[in-house]
């Protein structure tokens, strides 16, 4: 059986109406068992007054050796995105309905938490991708996303141009509304939708799906997962490509800059309960058993 | 054999770098057969003297039996909304590439355009749609589109979410990057990078194609031509999207506000020299011919 | 509102558990209302006695005014192929989950075939499509889809090569496991998993669905319904290639042989209790609230 | 620079009318460097006398130190199976048009063919499938493949139904006409007709793509290549579903028994002449260059 956590990171966002209790059942769980707690700023104000130290999602990442985040897949990722940098496994509870990062109901917390807090758990690791724009050589931003990776051309109505290489290696001169980089923690969000491949979340790859590609036979890729890609921006177009981290525009490119995308040195350690199973995630997620015929 | 035309407008755009030769070609044709021409200001340009008349799009659409339209599916798109207002017929002549509404190549003006003037053709019908956006009941804006029209969030990483109603009757709430409405005209452009299915130009149906559904079986849905269709904007959202017509921003509706797209009364009457034929051209720019085993 | 009926026909399969229940509840409905009923011989083995004709499909067909199918969509198929003939409307009742053709389910039949009995009812014509294979012009053999039809290899591992031909116009040649010809009425079945479009049941058109095509730029096509389709098997192939109608293997083609396709001059009028949404229909059955974020 | 081979056996099949020419020249490139030269029965039908031995395609593979095989991708799929086994690099010499497998076409035999004669080469490593059926525990069946193995019901108008197991975890029942189990090499083959992903041939991963699946949301999976995938097939079905190999029905399943694929220990070794490019292929072979609109 794995260690027994002892100091215990409360993150989330405040404002869903179940918020509170969740917390609440947290609290308590990590209380009963003379736990170290504590919750991050935000989230606190729920709380009248608990035996927990009220500090910020910086030192929660530098002090706790598990994080538990509270709320969708929303704030699952920037929560992830943070805490891969602290290398601190984290766990996540869903306020509503069940996400592909989020696997405890609020109605298991007790028994699912509580065996996690009572070291029985499995360890999962995910990458995330680093993504850099370079302007005559020079880098001039950089971000992260767990899950995906879009560049496109950020407005209606227009498509982008862009040469593909993947390890230095041309792939094609594409016209599109964009490309979606896509971890295999993402192959399940945004690139689902554009038809991307479903990617097991152990699978070392990277899926690249064009959007509303003008070549027919533009497909998904699925290449290394330690692939360097980079996207040249041609120098002659009008369009800044905005390039957006798992749905948050962070970066933008102008004509004549480069993209790069890879895989980043810190990965997220991402915690199950026993019984974990990304296939009965997508089973309940996907509604896998429903048939077209009767 | 239908009738011959008599007076000839020349509409066009004068950038390309072959357009002067290729109506110069258009010009002798007519001037040998004592056709009355009448050249779009802008083209004019090109031509130092000639026995045509200078005037503007507006007149030519009043005063000619034919409209021959010089450019790449773009110009014929924007000349195609503008004459169907006329009723003139419409024939396209490519600088480049075939498209599919200019089936007309350079080195073929003499026998092919040749043939038309001398009354060998045939008259193909295409509907346009109308888009109106309401607000509070009131018109607030009203565009045209002969290949489709785009409703979607119009910046980076947002979904749009709308209640989607044909003829009254409530079809979903769609949580997607977006709907393009097409025509079957359109059908071979947008929205078959979007996985819509070709339609042949004569069948009178609109296809409705989700952009990047949140629900995967979320299909594209062909309807009645003659159908009505409503886009409602929740009150809730702070998404104001814009309504693309044809690849441009026409108009942009609020939170609250509806879109609706039904069949324009004007048709665009598409002129086609002997042998045109839909598939030939989708065999050309489809490629259908290549198989990917040898 | 429209005429009740008066002579009501009883069909379906007796195999399922409930079928009986179903079939009791359905008498009861019609002999509280003093109507002339007939039942299916299968059927009738589900009942001791009652105040019902035994008589063959064919006979009720040939009797009654309306005709009530218990069963899934499979039974539905079959009694619509054999009704059409007939000209006599059906209504269908499901024993399970409801289908795109039955859409009363056990539970709501006193309330919904009691209120079509009552003369509260709407009418559909649904099109169906004649299949017809040809050899050195001769016909060899003819069946009848109110889905679809299939042509394929009928084997494993083996593609078909064809000639398609619409209104004796030269489509292409494909390479593919097959291609499947479909009705709106089919778009929601078979076509559906293979990527085809949903069309309207209104919709006066046929959709044509490449099966694994060799060409990735072969993709489904929307044709007016009252097209005539070709499919012009090679002389030099080893394949005999089936052709599938609803799901049944009906006839079989030989290297040389033509198989054409076209509209039945008879239609299938379907009744549907009030109340009745085609979009709702897709919303229950397609699963389209469910998204993938939470 | 790698190793000269010094032993080549050369494969192929002797029906394609211009396969003499490509051996000539095969054989007199390897004569003017004075190799040892085998050459396949069959083939050797192709040559009146040359200073080459003439052997069976067993005792190539024991004896050579290179195989080139003249032929399209099947005759190389077979080649590359049986030099597997024999830890035998293998050469693909196109006859027609070039493939993904055989990246060397006649006119370039001298330059090219020349060139890994002089040392000038690479290597790639491709992984192959192991499938097996077995009944009651027991195996009753064992076959390889380099592209895909598809499990379906082998004849028309039937899907088949089984459950899905990958490392023994249960990922879902599943109503289809079938499913492909592809390796990268196999990617751009049958199962990129089948919507699945291209993956890079040096990434270590297996594709799933189910064939017309009924639940519109199943899509591929691309899982890790080190994988054991299980499919249960029920007892109370009637079908034998057929196990088709690299297009050769090898297997057949009953009503009981499991399919079991994994990875094989032994790889096929690819030979590579200078320049060699992967994404040169699809550009090439799936016309990425092409675009919709001009």
């Amino acid at each position: 059986m794995p260690d027994k956590f002892k100091k215990i990171g409360l993150i989330g966002r405040s404002r869903h109406h179940n918020a509170l209790e969740t917390v609440q059942s947290l609290v308590q769980l990590m209380e009963a068992r003379g736990l170290d707690i504590s919750i991050e700023k935000g989230l606190s104000k729920l709380l009248g007054e608990a035996t927990a130290h009220i500090i910020t999602r910086d030192d929660i990442g530098a002090d706790c050796d598990l994080v538990i985040v509270v709320g969708g897949d929303g704030s699952m990722l920037s929560a992830a995105r943070a805490m891969s940098m602290h290398k601190v496994p984290v766990l996540g509870v869903n306020r509503g309905r069940l996400g592909f990062l989020t696997d405890i109901s609020p109605e298991d917390i007790e028994v699912r938490v509580g065996a996690v807090l009572d070291g029985d758990y499995t360890r999962e690791r995910r990458f995330l991708l680093d993504v850099e724009v370079t302007r005559g050589g020079q880098s001039i931003g950089r971000a992260d996303a767990l899950n995906d990776v879009v560049v496109n051309s950020g407005t209606s109505a227009r498509m982008i141009e862009f040469d593909l290489y993947i390890d230095d290696t041309f792939v094609y001169r594409q016209r599109a509304d964009g490309l979606i980089i896509s971890t295999p923690t993402g192959s399940t969000a945004y690139a689902l939708s554009g038809g991307g491949p479903i990617m097991h979340p152990a699978l070392d790859a990277i899926v690249l799906v064009p959007m509303f590609p003008q070549t027919l036979s533009s497909r998904p890729i699925v290449i290394d997962g330690n692939s360097r890609i980079r996207m040249d921006i041609p120098q002659d177009t009008r369009i800044h490509p905005p390039v957006t981290c798992d749905g948050q525009v962070n970066l933008s490119a102008h004509p004549g800059d480069s993209v790069h995308i890879h895989k980043k040195p810190e990965e997220l350690i991402l915690i199950h309960p026993p019984g974990h199973s990304f296939y009965a995630s997508c089973r309940d997620k996907l509604r896998w058993g429903h048939s077209l015929v009767n």
